[in-house]
């Protein structure tokens, strides 16, 4: 049996900022915590962004995940947004790289698929498949419930991956 | 007569991050270092995002400034590289952020303005003015010029706002 592997997935945003943490063992998914880290609107976007950074920094601190998983959106219609979007996704990702944990990106296309099994899944669909899979997760708001999805769908990645190794006698 | 204020200015980009540091003694500016933060072109996205943040703090660190300006600037024309400029920026606001400094932003065309003195000029022109205004600079490639014409810039604007508010009696 393998031993488990501790997972944080973060659905990042200058607003909100979702993120979930499961454990793996094999192909056994468990629930340990999940929340959404805000910053203050109106208040300048550098302390923002302290905000967002210091709050990711204590979620690791206080779960110790192994690997992370940040979801790869981006909004096409509107560069202010895009670059909003941008600047809180660097964040999310220099958080958990700073803390010496391996950072995966997946495509939300990617996310839906190894959830629901379809890439156009809406936001309903995701949060019912989440609660099948970890039935003892619960969330106020859909920016945990995304993301744990993450989280689930590096999960799988891994275990796709640790297969193909093993029939690659790796 | 006015203290000396030390004003770190920075470009941000992923592939490069130019960053100069100017004393300021009411109107008399003076040059104290610049140069470009460069990422691993190649590398996890996540990887080069702690490298410009190290960077930039190393820098602040050497150097020791008392404020910060961050150029606000967007590419309109593709999202793919608004994001990843964006992310660029998060990391570029976040360093000085966490080190205690106020981050102002400015858009490209007033930090042309306040050097140049009209929106629209070019980088030869902006590194012209720069070398005047700093006659003690020197740097390799243009992003560390930007980053000098960003922190002058911001030594403008600090002391327009000194004599409005002297004017205010305030």
């Amino acid at each position: 049996m393998s031993s488990p592997v501790r997972i944080i997935g973060v659905d990042p945003g200058l607003q909100r900022t979702g993120w979930g943490v499961i454990d793996v063992v094999g192909n056994r998914l468990s629930f340990v915590a999940c929340g959404t880290i805000t910053s203050t609107a109106g208040d300048e976007l550098a302390g923002r962004l302290v905000e967002l950074y210091d709050g990711l920094e204590a979620v690791i601190a206080a779960h110790g995940p192994d690997e992370a998983a940040v979801e790869h959106t981006f909004v096409n219609t509107n560069p202010t947004a895009t670059l909003k979007l941008g600047q809180a996704r660097g964040v999310a990702l220099l958080a958990p790289a700073k803390a010496g944990l391996s950072v995966a990106e997946y495509a939300p296309n990617a996310v839906k698929k190894a959830i629901v099994g379809a890439g156009h899944a809406d936001k309903e669909q995701i949060q019912h498949m989440v609660r099948i899979l970890l039935p003892k997760a619960t969330w106020k708001g859909p920016d945990a419930a995304d993301a744990l999805a993450i989280a689930i769908c590096h999960a799988h990645h891994r275990q796709t991956l640790a297969r193909a190794l093993r029939i690659a006698g790796a």
